[in-house]
């Protein structure tokens, strides 16, 4: 049986991504591959570095983009930080804190969970009673925005307290670069990891990273190597340039970086406070809308993020039927619940390019046709 | 300052990869990005694993892309199939060989290296002494097509010898897959990555990988668990279908898989066993062109690979200067030499798209005007 090439629908992208991908980035994928090595490319990765320094709002030498998912930036920021043995302070309020744990025990690190409902934001009391009874802990890990429950938490205070006790901090910042303010210097954030294909709007594939000068030196004086290979920072390091070389470590993924490098121009000529603003202002049509319709959110107003709307489905509505109509009668994918949300809540992204006056009208209605 | 779209260079990519990426494939990175869990996408990744089946010529149901480059490819392998106090044979011939050395210590495995000069194909007779020297080791490893020397070694002894000693296999094929023969079922290859940016011609961000019925037992027995959490096959087999379900685990990289879509629909077109062919034509040509030119080979004619020409730089030319010049003047990459070779050799990629007889001329005419 021969296959023919794959020609894909034209979806719009309003789930917890990937967000909807806008022409121009899509363009910028398809120009001509050149080598890793090449210096016209060296050229774009600096550029990639400034752009993503401007988005992160740091100063961090040591900036750049795994060349793989957020999963691996995730990965990345654990395998470098964690040694066996290290205690780490988890903050867990949905399914990626979960993951976090999965991490560091694979480390042979030893983790202490401090739970939160999913749906709430963090809770800071419950950090440092937890820091307060784990004096040996030497990290503290947290999701600023949970992409299963659309919760934010406040990134600034709990960098603070785990700084205060001598931690350092991982932080995941998958869903909220860009859509919402996130001040990796002004917050000492000393790691964090997102994605390119949430806020962003770029194709999935990359995940942009930031590790502060403590990380950098901590990763330095490891006393055991960093399980991974391909994420070892002390080799990366070479191939970014973080110490003035250009050593080749593996082959860059070209186009999807040249997608990235598109997706933060497209932020850097908005203006990162303007995007926050629009993501804002969206959020609070969608949600007037929605209310007008009766369904109700998730996360108090509060912690909600603009960018990932977490809504209960209505009672007596068929979950799977809803989406599956959406998605064929209107090309619209909207997310389902995760993990212990499975069934109870759907995700309305509204991330990037995806951030619009025309996606909130067009999900609004789409959902009234439906429902 | 502001920074512009990133416009690259056309070149023509004569080196060890990426090679040239043709005008189909980077349209195919362009189409609109759909929801890695949208039935259409599901269905393309159905395809690719028919596609890399036969590109692989295996019937493995544990064959897929990893979200990653080649690096990563080994990694997984690696990582799933070595558990610490492992003994593992590796044979190594190049760079590549040690690069798995540093996978199986990060493991916690034992590698025992076989080594041959780099530039010779792996010597089945070393490997049999170190089985027979080695009755407890439980892997042997080796490089099919060592893309820093364009050697080739005979896999299919090797992996032979291998499992008479009851030891099951890791290949690299990273530079081999589609332009030189490569029988994984015949050859009964037990675990095996590549990469999609050498005879695949797709851009470079992905690792096809196969592991045969024997490989994925091991990685369901293991009494410990994978050290990566992103490339644990136990949660990835769920992903791609393996098991007949499809959980979330990561986010796809949606247009690469377009692009490695597109590439291998083309190789299916042209058919596996033309492709070897027209590879070995093209290298016939180039190689008769540069011994006209007083040019040699690092590589024994028997053990060349056609795919990858390694030649020495020939004495009193400046290395650096003429790949400059071939840049500059002619938009022409090829490599440098990789490790103990470096500045010794140049590597003159015909993979894939790029093995063609106007590449050829086009080298053999861009070496002569600047030598």
């Amino acid at each position: 049986m021969t296959i023919a090439s794959f020609h894909p629908p034209r979806r719009t992208l309003m789930g917890p991504g990937p967000s909807d991908v806008s022409d121009r980035i899509l363009q910028a994928m398809a120009r001509p591959t050149i080598g890793h090595l090449d210096p016209a490319f060296i050229g774009m990765m600096d550029e990639i570095k400034t752009l993503l320094q401007y988005a992160f709002k740091t100063k961090n030498e040591l900036t750049f983009a795994v060349s793989a998912p957020g999963s691996a930036g995730m990965e990345c920021c654990f395998v470098n930080l964690v040694e066996p043995g290290d205690k780490v302070i988890i903050c867990q309020n949905g399914v990626f804190g979960g993951r976090m744990q999965e991490n560091v025990e694979r480390c042979g690190g030893n983790a202490v969970m401090v739970q939160d409902a999913w749906g709430s934001a963090v809770d800071p009391e419950k950090l440092e009673a937890a820091l307060v009874k784990n004096p040996d802990a030497v990290l503290v890990a947290f999701v600023h925005a949970e992409t299963s429950t659309g919760a934010q938490s406040d990134a600034k205070t709990l960098v603070a307290l785990a700084h205060k006790h001598g931690c350092l901090t991982i932080v995941d910042a998958v869903t909220s670069l860009t859509g919402t303010p996130l001040l990796v210097d002004e917050w000492e954030i000393d790691a964090i990891y997102s994605g390119s294909q949430k806020c962003l709007s770029a194709p999935p594939g990359l995940s942009p990273v930031s590790f502060n000068a403590r990380a950098a030196e901590k990763i330095r004086q490891r006393s055991s190597k960093v399980q991974s290979w391909f994420l070892d920072l002390n080799l990366v390091m070479g191939y970014w340039g973080g110490e003035g070389r250009r050593a080749y470590h593996h082959t860059a993924p070209v186009n999807c970086l040249y997608g990235l490098h598109e997706a933060l121009v497209i932020v850097q000529d908005e203006g990162l406070e303007n995007a926050w603003v629009r993501h804002h202002k969206n959020h609070l049509a969608l949600r007037d809308g929605l209310q007008e319709m009766g369904i109700s959110f998730l996360v108090p107003e509060r912690d909600r993020l603009p960018q990932l709307n977490t809504i209960y489905i209505p009672e007596g509505v068929d979950d799977a039927l809803v989406r599956q109509r959406l998605l064929t009668e209107f090309d619209l994918e909207i997310g389902s619940g995760l993990g212990a949300l499975a069934g109870k809540v759907w995700r309305i992204g509204l991330m990037g390019h995806g951030s619009s006056e025309k996606n909130v009208a067009f999900c609004l209605n789409s959902l009234k046709a439906v429902l």
